[in-house]
């Protein structure tokens, strides 16, 4: 990976550097600010860490999260240097309307604007992590145990473990030095995908047994009952749309959930090149192309049967 | 990895070589054997691979499955050497009753006794898949798509796809050479992971409905009534017992199936130190730390109440 010089001599010569990222942080947009603010402390720099929105729970093993702050005014008081990673617009990070004496964008998303005076944008990166592995190692920075677990972690998140189409051989190679520099593989995965709620996973099976597959569109659905049984709610689904998806003959998966007597939230979720951000727009919701979602006032029949004719129509 | 001489010298002496893995094979066992036949071949060797089992569909998309067999007998004439990977007694592999002239063993188990001429057990390589990826490499034969994809299958198998505490550097490098050599990480997965069956799938949401948690032991079963229904079968239930491990509480998953009237193969999944092997062997079973087997003549009742004790020992 070629790192722009400009970007390793910025952060050389700045004392007060303000990193900041994206709204609703995922686990590469916290694992590499965090991994570089560890990195950047040790060659004696104030660094700030801003994010608008709090740590989600399922990342509060990260070391470190705790210095990031969702206060950026007092970050400004010193004019630092702006940093920003995984995201390349002051709108994506919460940041409209401050002005910034110099800045520099890391990412790996599709750009937005011409923000930033230094950009470094590599949308063949696999994640951000990767690319901040690689800057601490050009900035001659030793990884310790802490950046290995936050890099780790950041390219493990964008990578799906090692599962999506990003993962080349430099992510593997990365990790290795990553797990040689303290990363525990099985300890991050753990994190990631062993901490489910007994309930939630109660949930999840109910959901997966009123499966019903047709043409290739997998439906299931929760009813409130299901939900006051198993002791959860709305925000207990995320990501069970996908589950079915691992059926090889299904191409659309969707979840009906009762949030009100009458009132479905749907969620879809697609394989390769189906759009459901069309059939969700269909319906007044919205998303992209491989997952998308409205809401329908109906009988659960009636919803049902109102996504399979949309679907029938885009085959 | 240290690989023995003898092993290396072995290979390449013989003209005549059988290798065969243990019974249900998994996705270790079919990728190692098929890529050391695949190098084998190159060096002008007569190459047969034997598997008791079948193929199960999920491993379909193994380069060359198709050239495993099931009938040891023929290949028996020409006084082959025998090559047993993944295993180390001829019990395991369906090969009681069957004299060798020689036999070299390759595994990462628990020996189960003293058979082989050759031995090469090493207990903490991840998968015996990593230990035929450095004999492939000592032996100075180039890696192939088909061997890449076949190792790369294997490790991915063994570890969960770099989730378990065997994820170790060794397997990231590894896995980095062999996306060199033509494995995607993208299509293996999505083979391993998103090509199901739907009746596999509605087995699996009825298993987890089954699901019951004590003390941080989740137990699912499925009954002989249960298959028909779904019109499945024992080899639908691979990796089964992993999804309890999902809910936090969970130290330990096990799986019933009932695979004849009062006859039921378990499998036990555990997270972090808490060795399954322990308790499977209690039971006249085996295994490594994190995932072991055994058989019980029970009613599922009693067979339930029989692990809990034995897990209740260990906790």
């Amino acid at each position: 990976m070629k790192i722009p010089k400009k970007v390793v001599s910025a952060l050389k010569e700045e004392k007060n550097i303000l990193i900041a990222t994206h709204v609703n942080p995922d686990g590469d947009a916290l694992g590499s600010s965090l991994a570089l603010a560890d990195a950047l402390v040790t060659l004696d720099k104030e660094v700030q860490i801003y994010s608008r929105d709090k740590t989600p729970p399922l990342y509060k093993f990260l070391p470190g999260h705790r210095r990031i702050t969702s206060r950026v005014a007092a970050a400004m008081k010193n004019d630092p240097l702006l940093v920003l990673l995984d995201c390349n617009s002051r709108e994506r990070a919460a940041l409209t309307g401050y002005v910034f004496r110099k800045s520099v964008v890391i990412d790996h998303h599709e750009t937005e604007n011409d923000f930033g005076d230094i950009r470094w944008i590599d949308r063949s990166a696999a994640a951000t992590g990767l690319m901040i592995y690689f800057l601490i190692k050009a900035l001659g920075i030793a990884l310790t145990k802490d950046i290995a677990t936050n890099l780790y972690t950041a390219v493990a998140v964008d990578t799906g473990t090692f599962r999506y189409s990003n993962t080349k051989s430099d992510v593997l190679r990365a990790g290795a030095d990553l797990i040689e520099s303290g990363a525990e593989p099985h300890r991050i995965a753990d994190y990631l995908y062993e901490t489910w709620d007994r309930n939630r996973f109660r949930l999840l099976a109910m959901a997966l047994d009123t499966l019903h597959i047709h043409n290739g569109l997998a439906t299931t659905y929760i009813t409130k009952d299901m939900f006051r049984r198993t002791i959860t709610g709305f925000e207990d689904t995320e990501n069970f749309a996908n589950f079915p998806r691992m059926i090889d003959s299904v191409k659309v998966s969707a979840i009906f959930r009762e949030v009100e007597s009458g009132m479905w939230k749907v969620s879809l979720r697609s394989k390769g090149s189906f759009n459901v951000a069309k059939i969700a727009e269909g319906f007044g919701g919205g998303g992209h192309r491989n997952a998308a979602g409205y809401r329908i006032r109906a009988d659960l029949k009636s919803a049902k049967a109102a996504l399979s004719r949309s679907y029938k129509k885009r085959l």
